[in-house]
C-alpha cells in the first residue's frame, strides 16, 4: 500500500495498519502493510515514524511503485499531484482509495472509467461524510432499490458554527474564527462555509443513488454566511433550527440537487444533530427509510473510512466506482426544485407607515401567503422583520424577492431559507 | 436464484426482481433471475404470480438444482427444513442469503464453517434489523475498527408495543392483542416478547464485533411482558423512556451479551425512536460512534436487505460470514455486566408502619443509596412503590432484591430495569 499525503489524515490511517496488524490480516485474509509514503516534506513530526517506510518525493512515483497494489491518496485537492497521482495509479492497474471529494466532483466520471478500463478499483467511502459508512450502504446494502432521495448534513464544520452561534449566543463572524483558530476549517474557508464541500459530497451520491454522472455544476449551492444570529434566535422561537442541508431527488423534470440552509424541526433528528456530527437519510422504494449518524470528520473517523474500502480490496470485493459502470451513468438534466415549501425571510424595512403592507402586497401578487411574521425592537432606521411564509413554489419567491428589492421599504437584498418539515 | 419460504418475505423478493430486472443487471453486471421455488402449499395467493418459475415440492431439492446459483432462504425456524435445505445448498457449493436469525443463531458456527468448506457464501443482512445494512456496516464498513461497543432496539414488534402503550395509555395485554390482530407478533409471540428474536439478533452482530463464535446462550434475556402500563407513565414522569435495548461489550471479564428493558431519556435518540423502527449503534476506537436507523421489519425493507445480499453475490463480493474464517472465531466467555448503573425498581408495599423503611434498609444493606422514591395512590391493601436508585452493580442489586422478598413488607417480586443515559 503507498500513502501520500499527510496533512490530517496520513497518522490515522498509519496507526491502524500499525497497531491492527493481526485483526486487519485476519479479516482481510492477508496482511495489510505500508509499503511507501510521500509527503510534501519529509522531516517535519507527523506522530508516526516513518523511517520503516520507502519515501518518494514524487506520489506518482509512489503510485506506480511494483510493491504497491494500493494506492491511498489522502493529499486532497481537485487536480494537481492528487489527479496526477491518481491517475497514473489507476493506469498501472493500481487500486486507489481516496478521501477527495472535490477531485471526484470534478473528475468521478473520467476517473471511474480510468480504473475499470484498467481493471482497477476506486473507492471513496472517506469522501462522503467522514466515518459514516454511507457509500457502501447506498452502493451496496440499498442496491436491490430504487432510491427516491437521498439527503443530509455533509459539513460538520458548518454545523458546528451552527450549533456554536445558537448554544453560546455568538454572532457568525465569532464563531467563524473560533473555528479558524481550532483548525476546524479547510486552508479556504469558503470550501466548507459556502457549501463547496458538503455540495461535492452530494454531487457523489446522487452519481450512486441515480446512476447519474456527477454533476457538480447542476448542485444549487448557498453557504451559511448569510445566517445571522438573530435568524437562529427567531428560528428558535418558532421551533426550528438552520441546518446546512443537502437534498438529491430524481424528478421527471431532471435531478434536482441543493446544498443550502434550511429549517428544520428542532425536535426533528435533523434538528438535533450536534456540533460536527453528519447525518445522512436514504430513502429508497423498498427500505423507506434508512437514517445513518456519525462523526462527519477527524483523523479516527476518516482513517475508519479510508481502511473500511482498504478492506474490502484486501478482500477481493471489487464494486465499480459508482455502482455500477462508468459507460452507463447517464447524463442528468439539472432540475430546480418544483416541490412547493415554506419558507422564512428576513428583511430590513424602512421605518415608514405602510412598509409591511407593501411588502404583504408584494408576496400576494406573487401568490404567496404569510403563515407568521414577527417585527423585532430596532435602533436603526430599517427594522429586521421576519415572515414564514405558506408553502410556495421557489420560482414565485424568487419572483417576489426580486420585486421587493424595487419596492422603496424593502433595504438591502432579503434572505430566505427553505423550511423541510422532515 | 432459489426461492422457498413465502408466508411474509418472498413476494418482495419477487417483486425487486421482476420489477427492476434492468437495474439489477446494470448494478450487478449480470442478470439475476428466479429458477425455482418452494414452498409448504402451491396453489395459495400470494399476490405474485409465480407459474413461470419452476416449482420444487421439497426445498432440499430445489436448493441443490443445477440452475440454482444462489439459495434465498425465507423459510424461518432455527432447525427443521430451512436448516436441511441451507446445509444441503451449502454442501453443493451454492450461495446461501437467509433471513433466518433463529437458525443462525444456533448454529451459525457450523454454517459458517460449512460454507467456507465448501467455497460458498452465506450472508444474512435481513436476519438482523430489517432493511437497515448494519451487518455490512459492521463487517466491511467498519472493518479498520476494533469494535468496543454494539447497542440497539432490534425488535420492532416491542417497540411497537411500547410506544402503543405510552401514546395511547392501554396497558399491555390489551396492546399485545392489537399486535396480534394486526399481524406483527411472530407464530409464537414469546419470540417477540420474550426478546429471544432481538437476542438472537444481537448474537449475531457480536460475533461479528468481536470475532466470536455466536453465543446467544450467554445473552441474557428478559422480554417486556412485566413492564405495565403504571411504569411506562411513571419513567415518563421522571423523563425516560422504557426500550426492549440490546447491548453488547466486550470486557476483561469476558463477552457482556444482555437484552432487556431499560430506561434511556426520552429526548435521547433512542428514546425518540417511534413504532417499528430499529436503531442500531455502533461504536470502534476509530470512528467513535456510527447510528443506524430504520424499519425493522416488513415485506420491503426485508427483501431490501436480502437483495443487498443477493446483488454482493451477482457482484463476485465474496466475504465470510462473520466478517472473519469460522475456524478463527474465539469462543466467547459470557460476562455478566459489571458496569454500574441506575436502576429502576417497582414493587408493591404492604400498607403498614415502617414498610418503606424497611425496603430502604434492605438497599442500603447492599450499599445502594436511592435517588427517587414515588408512592401512588391505591385501592389495595399493596401499594405501588417506584425507586430510582443511583448507580449500583448489577450484582449487589440482586441481593437486594432477594433480601427484599424475605422481609414481610414487599408483595410479590420487585421489578427492576436499568437506566442507561446514552
Amino acid at each position: 500500500m503507498g500513502l501520500p499525503g499527510w496533512a490530517r489524515l496520513g497518522p490515522g490511517v498509519v496507526k491502524i495498519i500499525r497497531q491492527k496488524s493481526h485483526l486487519l490480516a485476519v479479516r482481510g485474509g492477508r496482511p495489510v502493510e505500508i509499503s511507501a509514503v510521500s509527503a510534501r516534506t519529509r522531516d517535519k513530526d507527523r506522530g508516526v515514524n516513518l523511517t520503516s517506510y520507502a519515501w518518494e518525493d514524487d506520489p506518482v512515483v509512489l503510485a506506480t511503485r511494483d510493491d504497491v497494489d494500493v494506492f491511498v491518496e489522502l493529499m486532497g485537492g481537485s487536480d494537481g499531484p492528487a489527479k496526477a497521482a491518481t491517475e497514473a495509479a489507476l493506469k498501472a492497474g493500481k487500486d486507489v482509495v481516496t478521501a477527495n471529494k472535490a477531485m471526484l466532483a470534478m473528475h468521478g466520471q473520467a476517473l471511474a472509467q480510468l480504473a475499470e478500463d484498467n481493471g482497477a478499483v476506486l473507492r471513496f467511502e472517506a469522501a462522503v461524510s467522514g466515518g459514516i459508512p454511507v457509500v457502501k450502504s447506498l452502493t451496496e446494502g440499498l442496491a436491490g432499490n430504487e432510491i427516491t432521495r437521498v439527503l443530509g448534513v455533509m459539513n460538520g464544520t458548518c454545523n458546528y458554527i451552527l450549533t456554536r452561534m445558537e448554544s453560546a449566543g455568538l454572532p457568525y463572524d465569532v464563531v467563524f474564527e473560533e473555528a479558524n483558530q481550532l483548525g476546524y476549517l479547510e486552508a479556504d474557508p469558503e470550501l466548507d462555509v459556502g457549501g463547496i464541500d458538503a455540495g461535492h459530497k452530494l454531487s457523489l451520491l446522487s452519481a450512486v443513488a441515480f446512476g447519474t454522472q456527477v454533476n457538480f455544476a447542476g448542485v444549487e449551492l448557498e453557504g451559511i454566511g448569510r445566517i445571522k444570529i438573530e435568524d437562529i434566535r427567531a428560528v428558535a422561537d418558532m421551533g426550528y433550527r438552520i441546518k446546512l442541508l443537502g437534498v438529491a431527488q430524481m424528478t421527471g423534470r431532471g435531478l434536482e440537487q441543493r446544498m443550502s440552509p434550511c429549517l428544520v424541526p428542532e425536535t426533528s433528528p435533523l434538528g438535533q444533530l450536534p456540533g460536527g456530527t453528519n447525518m445522512v437519510v436514504l430513502e429508497g422504494d423498498q427500505v423507506e427509510q434508512v437514517v445513518l449518524r456519525g462523526p462527519g470528520a477527524g483523523e479516527g473517523p476518516t482513517a475508519s473510512a479510508v481502511m473500511g474500502d482498504v478492506m474490502d480490496i484486501a478482500r477481493g470485493l471489487r464494486v465499480t466506482t459508482f455502482g455500477q459502470p462508468a459507460a452507463t451513468l447517464t447524463e442528468a438534466t439539472p432540475a430546480k426544485s418544483a416541490t412547493p415549501a415554506p419558507y422564512y425571510l428576513r428583511m430590513a424595512l424602512q421605518d415608514k407607515p405602510g412598509a409591511l403592507a407593501k411588502v404583504a402586497a408584494v408576496l400576494a401578487a406573487s401568490g404567496i401567503s404569510i403563515d407568521q411574521m414577527r417585527q423585532y425592537g430596532h435602533a436603526d432606521e430599517a427594522a429586521p422583520v421576519l415572515i414564514v411564509t405558506h408553502k410556495t413554489q421557489r420560482a414565485a419567491l424568487d419572483e417576489a424577492l426580486e420585486a421587493m428589492q424595487t419596492t422603496d421599504v424593502v433595504v438591502g437584498a432579503p434572505v430566505a431559507f427553505r423550511i423541510e418539515n422532515l
